[in-house]
């Protein structure tokens, strides 16, 4: 190994030795029982990745549901669900299955996603007993295949302007469906072009002459294998990946379906034509419905993360396999990964993997911690819904940059089919923008910040942040927002208030966290003046956020990376003395330090880092990479990512 | 729109008009003729974008190859051969036409390179005329395929390593070809699997006992369409794209090819087995090989130029179309483009891809005055290899980051399969691999500028340069190396010698050009230091390069970025006065600044940048993105790509 290991000894560093079985105990952590369930599982149905390229795309399509329900029958994908139902009654578990099935090929995942987490979350969240009642089982079981309807042609992010309507005829007691244009057809939606029975579409409900905004409508498409009368289907045909899944693209003209068929737990029509919801202000009813669908976010920011490991696990193992140039003439050639470059390449993306892992478990905690009941009240479900949102952004961005990274890693053999990285690569693609384009979900973070999570401020669109901002003196929005009790954080961690301890160590946490910290508030409150100074001189709004927008997306992921490295920071602390526990450490800095430093330019402009310093930090995060290079394939294996799913033979050997 | 016209009126800007037909004539250039031959077959055969979805992998590798051989037909892909064998005799042609086929299906693009690039450059700059009399006819017409059969399985980069063994048999006058193990296996090889009868195969050749280092063989692999005898061939079979090149393994077990086959322009067998060559050092009769086939590099760079391009016109139409969210009640949904952020995730990689094209424009005038014989010598040679190394890697580092922030941008409706963006994607992903992974082409950038191309150093290798360093004094290294150059070239530009002026504007070309300079020459001597004192203190070579190589990578990088704004300055220069030179003005001034601003942790860390220039750098880039939105859509309009390569049905209207 072409590694300095005289200078680390020198300098008193003693490499630790990673316990892996232990290690794999820690991250599968409560929920080892399932994940083992759905490791088997990978395991028995391994041969979906080569069938994933060897089956057009009808065939594929055929074969993942069939996945899809025999997976079911083994109660992997059924967790979340109420045990009187067939469900497991573990909404953490079901989140935790998920994760763990993102190891395997990702059109079974999103099929699973679909049927269990979209259409089955719907029925569950926003029905009520009688929904429950008639769906639940066959639906948990993969019998009843279904959709989830809610974005359209013209409309995704912005869902509460969706151009589907659903008419109350008080004569009939029927809800009519119809698509008012093509840009108001349902698209993109899983399970529409060939398995869905019954779809749950989002409509603007009409009751008189009254619109009463977004609501759902469980909506049969098929019967017995043919499209349902009034409604017009069309495939979405080849997409980049994920083409077992069977998108498509719905119309309904004056589709009638019954008044039950509005999924009625936060609102109601009575059968002569009276609308009634438990929550008046009609966008807060619409986050609400919205809010319960959180689960999605949670379950495809964990995807990503599991889709990042699986590249990393091929690429590391590839780069100390691989050997090319030789360093001295009577040396053979060096391993990849004793290149310097190369550990630049890939140990910071793997610690800030370890990084993002327990951010997850802190935002499936949050969710499990919510969903059972056991804290649910309406701040712990918006810090879900912003934690939900910002980790999802994060951990999609992190896959994407991973899988590209690593396919270069490995080079030509990593564009071959026959390993990984063309499937991980196209299938994992659409993570950014699904559940929520990532922008649009850190605005949504942003907005949280904004505010507080105040109840008041909740449905403050744009415009509305920005009037919201007017109003108050600047001084006010940081009391009324987190950025106080930042403040107060950062002046208790740092004695001295506003004093930046410069001879802190670089390997301190305390230093480390006190960085993001503060990077978040001063961002924070940036913007806040921002916006305010814009309103003050009456320019337009558009025009006032538009400028700002950039530094809205800045501190939504200052804000998610601090408390990633939180996460990360208090795991470590909690572990036992030993090896996992000093190399998680090295990890820990080495994901806070890569952080600080891709930043180094707005800690430098705001006087939090000198030049010094600055050069220090990247100093230490090389050095950082020496020291986990040894440990690389230790790490990646502890992840329990079962062989077969590798798929690498030309690379891992 | 959104955007704030009102303060841009007050500091008397006035928006340009841009003349589109202009602007393309300008970027077409002396080339536009066979530009425009291009995009008439490139629609003459746009189906062939719909074929690589429809068609199974075997069909379209059919479909890919007729088109091909019509394509040559009319001329458009022998540009860069002899008139005399019924090529176009013009090598700079031959290079803009390949940059024009990159708007349309990659396969094509790729396999046209495998055929008239590698296969055909090989024979024409390796062999002599009676390689030329036998083949190129033939080759030219694409009635005879072949193949380019460098890379093995357990050899990329490190082609002089390579395993495959050429033994010369003088009692039979032939050579032996073997593939010593699977590791040495041909591997990846375009038209292998399917079309070549013919491969350029580079081994070892073996002389007697004696190892003389790699060469090229003319090799038959087939003969009426069955693989020869002594030649085994593996199809690599599906790939993350390019499906429409066959791509495979070929291993020889002992074929013999007359001595002829020896493609013997820099050195022969006599049949009595005596080696031969005009080149005495084996090193640099190696580099000269390689060397001839430098316009690989230079397409593959153009190519991935083109793709950024295609992307970028379906976002940027998208994005002053696609509408969501309203900033007031009574306004309808603002546009994409009038967000800040959408400005600042695609318009800077506008800017960016007008200054690639500029630069590829200088790389292929210097492949086209060296290879026409106008400027032929040793140093110019060297110049060009070291800068078609540095625009392939910049070019296509850049398609794959453009591609995926568009097709990001385009949500999910980038994702279908019949928008391009799963196929630019998938087939541009290998650019930043294929005809040199850009790590190490970056590397032959630095060792290049590290020894001023001197011939003496040119066959250095990692250690070899370690070495070198050891033997001279810092100084010495800089006084032969380019620093000195460009120190002087600093000094010039800025009165004062080493003081900044900073007050310049930033807007100066001449104060974006010394930024970019500074930055070159400090990291080369920096580079420079570090390899010297590591050896100084006698550590391993291999872990001195190991802990230098990111900054080697750095110093090449800023100086190809310095390249590049060179490139663009000058034609801006050379504008007459009009709105297209105002136009590409901010583009230039957009590119410059927001290159410096990703580095601007870097000039604040060596004294180049104060804190209050660098936020004024990020406002101007804002502001700069701001005056290029109006000018997007004809900026894009400009570089003419047939509405029919867009295939975007739902994103460009």
């Amino acid at each position: 190994m072409a590694t300095d290991d005289a200078s680390a000894d020198a300098s008193g560093y003693v490499q630790p030795e990673i316990d892996v079985p232990a290690l794999t105990a820690l991250l599968d952590g409560e929920y080892h029982e399932i994940r083992d369930l759905v490791r088997t599982n990978l395991v028995r149905y391994a041969s979906v990745l080569d069938e994933a390229d060897e089956l057009g795309t009808d065939a594929f399509r055929e074969r993942v549901r069939e996945l899809v329900v025999e997976m079911a029958a083994t109660g992997q994908t059924g967790m979340g669900f109420p045990k009187r139902y067939g469900g497991g009654g573990d909404v953490g578990a079901s989140i935790a299955a998920f994760e763990t099935l993102a190891y395997g090929d990702l059109s079974v995942l999103v099929k699973v996603g679909v049927q269990f987490g979209l259409f089955g979350g719907a029925i569950l969240h926003l029905g009520t007993a009688r929904h429950h009642d008639a769906y639940l089982p066959d639906l948990i079981a993969g019998r009843l295949m279904g959709c989830f309807a809610m974005t359209e042609t013209g409309h995704g992010s912005n869902v509460q302007a969706l151009g589907t309507v659903a008419r109350y005829d008080a004569g009939t007691g029927e809800f009519v469906i119809t698509t008012h244009g093509d840009q108001a057809s349902k698209d993109y939606i899983g399970n529409a072009a060939r398995h869905g029975e019954l779809a749950v579409v989002f409509a603007q409900l009409e009751v008189g002459e009254k619109s009463e905004g977004v609501h759902a409508f469980v909506v049969p498409i098929r019967t017995g294998g043919d499209v349902a009368p009034g409604v017009r289907i069309e495939d979405d045909g080849r997409k980049m990946g994920l083409n077992g899944v069977d998108n498509g693209r719905i119309r309904f003209d004056g589709v009638r379906v019954p008044r039950e068929a509005l999924l009625n737990r936060f609102a109601d029509v009575t059968p002569d034509g009276v609308y009634e919801s438990s929550i008046d202000n009609p966008d807060r009813r619409f986050f609400t419905m919205l809010g319960t669908l959180v689960q999605g976010r949670v379950s495809v920011g964990g995807a990503g993360v599991g889709a990042a490991k699986v590249a990393l696990s091929i690429a590391l193992r590839y780069a100390v396999r691989r050997r090319q140039f030789a360093t001295t003439p009577d040396a053979g050639e060096q391993l990849l990964l004793d290149y310097g470059l190369h550990q630049r390449r890939l140990l910071p993306l793997l610690a800030r993997t370890y990084a993002l892992h327990f951010a997850q478990d802190v935002v499936r905690g949050h969710l499990h911690e919510v969903f059972s009941g056991h804290t649910d009240d309406p701040q712990a479900r918006r810090r879900l819904e912003s934690r939900a949102a910002g980790t999802k952004a994060l951990g999609t961005w992190h896959a994407t940059r991973v899988v590209q990274e690593c396919r270069e890693a490995c080079g030509g053999a990593g564009y071959l089919a026959v390993n990984r990285f063309a499937a991980l690569k196209a299938d994992s693609d659409i993570f950014t923008t699904f559940e929520g384009d990532n922008h649009v979900l850190l605005q949504l973070v942003a907005k949280g910040l904004l505010t507080d999570y105040a109840s008041e401020f909740e449905d403050l669109d744009q415009r509305g942040m920005v009037r919201y901002v007017t109003g108050l003196a600047v001084e006010t929005v940081i009391e009324k927002t987190s950025v106080h009790k930042l403040l107060e954080r950062v002046r208790d961690l740092l004695p001295g208030g506003d004093e930046w301890d410069q001879e802190a160590g670089l390997l301190d946490s305390e230093y480390q966290l006190a960085m993001l910290r503060y990077r978040e508030e001063h961002m924070l409150a940036g913007v806040a003046r921002r916006l305010k100074r814009g309103v003050d001189q009456k320019r337009d709004p558009g025009a006032v956020f538009s400028q700002v927008q950039d530094h809205v997306i800045a501190v939504a992921r200052a804000h998610v990376e601090r408390l990633v490295l939180e996460a990360f920071t208090d795991r470590v602390r909690a572990m036992p003395e030993g090896g996992n526990r000093v190399a998680l450490g090295l990890l820990c800095d080495l994901f806070a330090l890569s952080t600080i430093e891709a930043d180094r330019a707005w800690f430098m402009e705001h006087g939090r880092l000198t030049v010094q310093r600055s050069k220090a930090i990247s100093r230490e995060v090389n050095d950082l990479c020496r020291k986990v290079r040894p440990l690389a394939v230790d790490l990646v294996d502890a992840w329990g990512i079962p062989p077969e799913m590798l798929r690498a033979p030309d690379l891992v050997g």
